[in-house]
This record gives C-alpha cells, sequence and structure tokens, in this order.
C-alpha cells in the first residue's frame, strides 16, 4: 500500500508516522511545497523577537529524522499541481529542479493547511509588505527588521497579529496595529479583550481600530498605509496578519466536496467525498463542538488529532473527529487571554439563546504574594446550565482555567458541576474556592435566580430621568466611589446598607453594583430580604469600565 | 431562628455567611475556641519562612468584618464544652473570662476542624517540640527560629511537613526530615515523590526514612530525637507534622454517630445523626468519590464547599456534597508535585483493578524556552479505561496538568476521552499534543493492547539467566546508554533497529526501553511487526532510576 501525504507540518507529519507506527510495510511519501517539514509554526513570531533565539529550535522534525525512523520518503520542495482521482495519481512539480512527474497513491491524505487572507488592498506586492506563513516569511521579516526598521504597521488583531505585535516591540520598532473590527482579538468578546487593548497601548502600540485598510503606498521615503477612514500611516513595514483561507484550490480541482466556507468536507473519519482521499488540518471543514454546525478551526491541535485519525481511519481502526471546539491562547506582553467554545458573538449570530457570568478572582490566594485578578465570563444554556463558551483574561493561571473550562465543555459539564469541581489549592496555585468555582457559583446564583443580575448594556442612558428609571446605587466604600463611578449612581457602602435601607426606594427597580460584583451581590441579596425588586450589575464597576473606556 | 456554629475557620466560617446570604432574619452565632477566625491556615508555612512578610494577610476575615457586613455574633475564645442535644443547646466556655454559659440553638453546625496528631512519642512537652495548627502555633514557631536556631527535625513528610522543610531551609536552619514510610509525600506513590526527594536532599535537607521516632530528649544543651532503628538526631527544635485527625470528641460525648476513622458521619447533606446538628469540614467522614466508601479528607476545599451546603440545607435547599476526591498540590522549592483520586497504594489496599500509565511530557512547546518534562501517572479502569486518580510531578504546568485531570475524574471521563480532548495551545502554555492528551495516548495504547507494557517492578533480577529471561533492548542512543543504563540491557539505538532485527531473538519476550518510553514505544511497534513478543517499559529510564535510586 502506497500512501501520499500532501502537505509535511502539523496534520501531514501526524498523518505519516501514526501510519508507520499501524504499519512497517506501507509506502509513504511525504510531499511539502516548502523547504522544511514539521516546523514550529506557533513559534515563528518569537524567532523575530528573539524569545527563540536559535532559527534550529523550529525545525521540530527534520527530514532526515523522518526518514530514519519512520521511513517516510519525504520529498520537500514538492509541490503537488493536481489531483487523478480516476488513475489514482498525482502530478507532482519537483520546485528544486523544475520538473514534473506523476505518482500513484493507494490513499491519499490532503494536510495543505491554510493560507494567509490577501484581502483586496492595493500595494501587497510593495517590498516591505509581508505575510506569515513559514520560516522563508518570518526570515524575510527579521532580516529586514535586522537591517534596520524603526517603524511597522500590523493589519489584523488576531492571535498571530498581536504575537507579532509583541515581537516588533520587543525589537524596539514603533508599531501601529490597524484591525477592522472595534477591538483587538475578535474572537473573544469585546469586554474581555479591552484588558488587552490597554496593554498594548500601554506599551505605546499605537492602534486604529474599526479601520478598513485600502491600499499601501511607497512614498519617497517609506510605505504610506490609506484606511477607508482616510487616515495615512506612514511606516517602513507592513506584516499582514487578517486571517487564513484553507488552501483547498487542489480539492476543489479535483472535484472534491467543499464546505460553504472553503473548506474540504469531511465524513468525521477525515474521509473526504472520495474515499480513498482523506484531508486532515486547517484545509478541512470542521464540526462545532458546540453547535454542532459546519465551521473552520484553524489549530494546531485539532490538526495534529485528525492527521492522526486519517492514519487510523487508513488502516481500519475505528477513530472519530469529535469536532472542534476552538480552544486558544494568546500571551501579550504580561497578559494572557483566552477562550474555548463560542462567544457570546457568535452565540448571538447563531441564533442560540444563552446566559452569561462575570467574576473576577484572583488566580490564587490572596494572602499569597502577586496574586493578581483574572476575568472569567462564562457562555451557558439559559435552562440546563450547559457550558457553551468560556474566556478567561488575566495573567498567571489563565492556562489553567481555560484548560478546566475546555475541559468541562468536552465533557458537557454545567455551571452547577464547575461549583463542585474539586481543583488543586495550595497558596501559590489556587485557593479553597477556586476561580473556577467561583465562576460556577455566580453562574448558578443567575440560574436558580437567587441573585438576579443586569448588564452593563442594560443600564439606562446616563441622565435620564424618566419616571421608571430604576435607583443605581453603588455599595463600594466612598473611596473607592471618588476615584470613579459609573454616571448617576449614589453610594451607599454595601457595611451601611442595612441601616441606611429606608435611603432605597422600593417604587422601583434597583441596580446594584460595586467593584467587582462580589459586594453586590452581597448587597442584592440584603435588598431582596427587604422587599426590594433589586438586580447586581454583572461584573461590577471593572467590567462597565471595560465596556465604557470613555469613562476612565 | 438561631444557628449556633462551632469553629470559624473554612467549614465555619462558609456556613456563617452563607446562611447570612440565605435569610436576613437568622441569628448567627459563630463560637471559635481560638483567638481567630477565617485565618489562612495553608498559608502559615509562608509565614515561618517570610514569603508572607506580613502576619495580616494571614488574617483573610476579621470578626468586625463578619459582624459588620453579615451580621454574626462572633465569639473567639469562646470553647463548647459540651453538647446538651436533648434541651438543644451548647455549653460555652468564655477563655478570656473562665465563664460559662448555656447558649440554645435551633440548628447547630459542627466545624472543629482536625487537630495535629500527637503519636505515642516521649518528650512531646518538651520546651522547642511544636505542632502547627494555627497562627498562635506559627507565632510561637517563628519566634523560636527568630530567636536564632542553626537545627530543626521536622517529623512526617506529608503536604505541611514538606511546607515547613522549605520554609526552615529559606530561614537557613540545617534541617531533619524524619519519615515513617520509605518516601516522601505518603499520599504520592514512591516513584512518583522521588523527584522532591531528590530535590530536598539538594537543598541540604537530611533526610531519615522508613524511621519511627521513639522519643525526644533533652541533653545538656540541645534536644535530640531518638529513633526505633537507634539512631539520634540532635536538633534544636522538633515541629511534628504527621498527620491530623478529627476533632470529633465532642460529638462522640453528645453520642453523634462517627465513622470507623472517627469523623462524624453525615447523610451526604452534612446532617449528623442528630437531624437539628449538622457538620461540616475536617471532622466530618466524607464518602470518596472514586470508591464511594466513606475516608477523610482534611481539606480546604471540601470544607468550604460543605459549610456552604450546610447552611443551604438548614434553609431547606437541594444542596449534596458529591464526595471528595483529594485532590492536593504541593510547591517544594522549585517543583510541585500534585494528586487526585487514589494512588496505585491505595487501590491496591482497596482491592480495586487497575491499570497504570506513565508519560514524560513538556509543560509547553519544546522549541519555546524553559521547556521542562513532567511526570504524569494516570490510574485507570482495566475494561472501560475511566479514570480512578492521577499524580503529576514537575515544575510549571503541574497545576494546570492536575486541575484538568481532576475534573476529568470528577466527569468519569476516560482515557479516550483525554486523547481528544482539546486544550489550550501557545508555546508558553502549552503544546499541540499536551501532556494531558500524550498521558491519554500511552493509557489508551495500553489498554487496547496496540503497545503492551511492562513496569520496573516485572523486570527479572539483575544477573539473573533464567533459559526464558526476557531480552532486554535499550534503543537510545550509545551516549545516552553510555551515561547510564538498567542492568543487563543491551544497546542497539531506534534508528538502527530495523538494520540489525536479526540481533533480537524470536524465541523470547524483549522488554525494550529508552529514556522517557516514547521511542520504546516506536520500537516496540517495529518488533511487533517484525514478529517479536516485545513489551515498552512503562515510563522508560527515567521512571526506572526514581524506584531504583541505588543505579544512579
Amino acid at each position: 500500500m502506497r500512501i501520499v501525504i500532501v502537505g509535511g507540518v502539523a496534520a501531514g507529519a501526524s498523518a505519516a508516522t501514526r501510519a508507520r507506527r499501524l504499519s512497517e510495510e506501507a509506502e509513504i511519501i511525504m510531499l511539502e511545497r516548502g523547504p522544511d517539514v514539521s516546523f514550529a509554526n506557533c513559534g515563528l513570531p518569537y524567532h523575530l523577537g528573539g524569545e527563540i533565539a536559535d532559527r534550529e529550535k523550529l525545525l521540530v522534525v527534520k527530514p532526515e529524522l523522518l526518514a530514519r525512523r519512520f521511513r517516510i520518503d519525504v520529498r520537500t520542495r514538492s509541490e503537488v499541481v493536481a489531483i487523478d482521482r480516476a488513475r489514482k495519481l498525482v502530478q507532482v512539480r519537483d520546485l528544486a529542479h523544475g520538473q514534473r512527474y506523476d505518482l500513484e497513491y493507494d490513499k491519499l491524505v490532503l494536510a495543505m493547511g491554510a493560507e494567509p487572507l490577501r484581502p483586496p488592498i492595493a500595494g501587497l506586492d510593495l517590498a516591505g509588505v509581508f505575510t506569515l506563513r513559514n520560516l522563508a516569511d518570518i526570515d524575510r521579516i527579521k532580516a529586514f527588521v535586522d537591517g534596520g526598521v524603526g517603524s511597522a504597521v500590523v493589519v489584523g488583531a488576531g492571535f498571530i497579529g498581536l504575537e507579532v505585535v509583541e515581537n516588533l516591540v520587543r525589537r524596539g520598532v514603533a508599531t501601529t496595529l490597524i484591525e477592522l473590527q472595534d477591538q483587538v482579538l475578535p474572537v473573544l468578546d469585546r469586554e474581555m479583550a479591552a484588558p488587552i487593548l490597554d496593554r498594548l497601548r500601554e506599551r505605546g502600540v499605537m492602534t486604529r481600530l474599526g479601520r478598513s485598510t485600502t491600499a499601501i503606498e511607497r512614498t519617497a521615503i517609506d510605505l504610506e498605509v490609506v484606511l477607508t477612514s482616510g487616515e495615512r500611516v506612514a511606516t517602513q513595514m507592513v506584516i499582514l496578519g487578517v486571517g487564513v483561507r484553507p488552501e483547498s484550490k487542489l480539492a476543489a480541482e479535483a472535484g472534491l466536496e467543499l464546505g460553504s466556507r472553503g473548506g474540504v468536507k469531511t465524513d468525521g473519519h477525515q474521509r473526504t467525498s472520495d474515499p480513498d482521499i482523506l484531508a486532515a488540518g486547517d484545509m478541512v471543514e470542521v464540526t462545532c463542538h458546540v453547535t454542532g454546525r459546519p465551521t473552520m478551526v484553524p489549530l494546531a491541535g485539532p490538526a495534529n488529532r485528525q492527521g492522526r485519525i486519517a492514519a487510523d481511519v487508513i488502516f481500519g481502526k475505528e477513530s472519530r473527529f469529535r469536532g472542534a471546539q476552538g480552544t486558544a491562547i494568546v500571551r501579550v506582553f504580561d497578559l494572557v487571554a483566552a477562550t474555548t467554545g463560542l462567544s457570546e458573538k457568535s452565540l448571538r449570530q447563531s441564533g442560540i439563546a444563552y446566559l452569561k457570568s462575570y467574576v473576577h478572582p484572583n488566580q490564587h490566594a490572596s494572602y499569597f504574594p502577586a496574586a493578581m485578578p483574572m476575568t472569567i465570563k462564562l457562555l451557558f444554556t439559559p435552562g440546563e446550565g450547559k457550558l457553551l463558551g468560556a474566556q478567561v483574561v488575566g495573567g498567571e493561571g489563565v492556562d489553567n482555567r481555560i484548560n478546566v473550562l475546555a475541559l468541562a465543555l468536552q465533557a458537557g459539564m454545567t455551571v452547577f458541576d464547575l461549583e463542585e469541581v474539586e481543583l488543586a489549592y495550595a497558596p501559590q496555585f489556587g485557593s479553597a474556592k477556586d476561580a473556577i468555582n467561583m465562576a460556577g457559583f455566580v453562574a448558578a446564583n443567575v440560574l436558580k435566580g437567587d441573585c438576579p443580575q443586569v448588564y452593563a448594556e442594560d443600564l439606562p442612558a446616563p441622565g435620564s430621568h424618566t419616571h421608571d428609571r430604576p435607583f443605581l446605587l453603588d455599595v463600594r466604600t466612598p473611596t473607592e466611589f471618588a476615584a470613579g463611578a459609573i454616571p448617576d449612581f449614589v453610594n451607599i457602602p454595601l457595611d451601611d446598607l442595612r441601616g441606611r435601607i429606608g435611603e432605597v426606594p422600593s417604587d422601583r427597580k434597583v441596580i446594584v453594583t460595586c467593584q467587582a460584583g462580589q459586594r453586590g451581590y452581597y448587597a442584592t441579596l440584603i435588598l431582596k430580604h427587604a422587599g426590594r425588586d433589586a438586580a447586581n450589575l454583572a461584573g461590577g464597576y471593572t467590567l462597565y469600565k471595560r465596556t465604557h473606556p470613555q469613562t476612565r
């Protein structure tokens, strides 16, 4: 049996080595268009910044090792230009020698990945304009920066865009970040990405959000990036990181079925519409674990698992891809943002009913040095409380909590399960009531109606004085209140509330807030016990500031 | 309704504040024998060492706050000396004024915790001999060390014992650690605790394992700790950390039902055998989440949850304790060890059938700086692969992985689920195939029989030459092999194995090893394909060294 694998990075390399583990007899040929296989694409930005100084480190597994250890016939600089399904062969162009040849297969595995999107912007071919996909790209970018660059523009504030920005700043390059949406990290909800935006600005990154780029032009001295707003940003280099699209052109030309977003359709066992052709990784459409609907999740973890599954299926093993949930994490300077499952935006777009909750717990015991809050947002079903998605932003400990939430989502757990989970506690690592338990408590309170909740978007417009306007109560200390508060809120500190309850009207709804939400919760319960129609502002003033940055 | 709560730390404070949130009307009285409530008992050792320099930090919630915010009548230095169930009152001794009074209750919550075990050792009352439970204890210990102490003995190598040792070393005190069992951290399996033992020794801690202490004696200058072995260890101070026992004497005297290990029995809703008396925290017997059998789990997390549940139940809320699984973590210098569920030892003692697997993955991408291996041990059912327990030892990232495994255990997941879980990957935080996925892969291979496994304890005795002795094959590089190997193993590097397969006998079983287990896995598959009866040594040479320290 001859297995031909097109693509030698995450999915391709996983398929090839797994195939060898399952069979000593199979002939395994890996065709890779680029010069390298199995390189660390997620590490590329850190080579630019110098955190991964040694380029060799990025070559995780070299062709020689694949040949020696796994008897894989690795052919780099070999581009597949056509698939002839009838004759079961691929046409290969040897880029080093310019020759073409036909290569027959018994099973073909497509693992061609995704390529950086090149939106319709004039000037993308100018010198000094880059995209980032492989080692050759980062070599070019690094050489350009090494040559002495004072300014750069990064277009796109997704994961890769932000990693590039951080590493440009590390190199001392004055960097402007341009993003079409009015937030960074568009895969997260805006309020959860707000601390990352703050940090970028604190570190000197200039940001142009909600702006579309129309052209890049060469001026007498440098480049200029032209925005639809008319703004022009002068810069010495431009790096595009506006997303990727599945490299499915070859598959389409061969008549394989594609999904609506351009990814190759598979049957859940990585088989395409041609049973002798399997596909895996970023070029493939996957099932969303939450919605059950087709989607694209171009991430290394799912790609690796799909490659492994493709090999299993070729050798008749029962193996199925369970769907992707989009678990992702990014470090931006000293902050970390992470997500799993669906965001609020995508739930809304998908028409899925949800509730949400926020907490700001510390990553570890508050009495231990370097305790620092993170924000956890949970999205869950209104009835059962089943987890639909979660986002975490903070510093240390974010990776820990997003992984727990990712597993909870995979397991179909509810917010009630999060209340009960017994996580590891020592003062350096957690709390007796872990951040995850706290998130569960608050979500469960919302679901059970123990503590009604309102959101910043439900507040009356500042200065409104309608007769049914809720009474707005801030229960923080006078010092905290004086340092900044939401417009129109009245201050009665929590510990005075019982004694001053007469000041809280009983003929109107009462909206309570505090700093993080916990004292507001206590106050809401006191008010409810006293017969008031009270609700707590989710996430408190901390979250409010993130949704209303102008009040700061 | 009057709720009287006996004990004001984890479970007691949780019960009190939760009760107030559920009712503004209830009278809530908290009786605490000591001077402080709700102090950070898990932080005490770090006050000794200075990492938590400010003693105030350890007073997490002060009586005044409980009074002001939660209208809880906190009475410190108030010891309950008797419970009169018939008259529904407790007899209280006011330790400050020496008075006694009766206090009626509608509901009584016992949350008295556990007290340090004082084993039958002569001399425990000598000056310079300490136990550690509360702030007064750490004040005494710290004052003694501050006074100038050159040497100390810690008896007991459990979590608290090791935390005390670390902090004594931090203070420059020459420390000897004595432990009855032949390992540190007896709650873990011996091979998993071995790296911690190494680190203790590297940091200058003298260890006496497998030794029982019979007496502490005062000499002309110092103290001497006398061991059953006859050894005598001279020291200036002794700290006992040999475990705790439930403080259930009062409950027993009141006729409440106790379990076989001395904890108060409850009905899963924290109700004792008297429905008006609830109990929570370290004094209570809990159900083991894995075995369903009664056990004692004196940990802060479960204590807090039980306190909360006790309050819920008093107010008629449906709330149930799901059982404890013993998730725990400890930092020892720069290493971290953690566990959840049952250890191999306890599974064996409980007569529960299990399989086990080991992996040594890095905490994050190997190509990113500071990548460092951790060891993950999984224990799972032979049929279904359902998780029974897990242990992790390493550095950064151990907290993350034990939490994921704790949640997986709670969710009743299998090792197959761990193969599939989509965790967060960026080079700083994980790998495309996360440590958890790797642990799942190896365990699944064992279960599915894809790669037979043997354990260090199954190896033939060194030098044995019986005719059925397995062929012992080490597939590491010659350099690695020369640096240290298991006795009687023969070296054929993995990448040469196919060419030298003739050197591997086909009439005997073949046991393969490498450094960590992965190359051994590849080699085992090659040998199986070539018709050999091969099995891989679990955890490789790395694990072998931990079980056979004399070979180092």
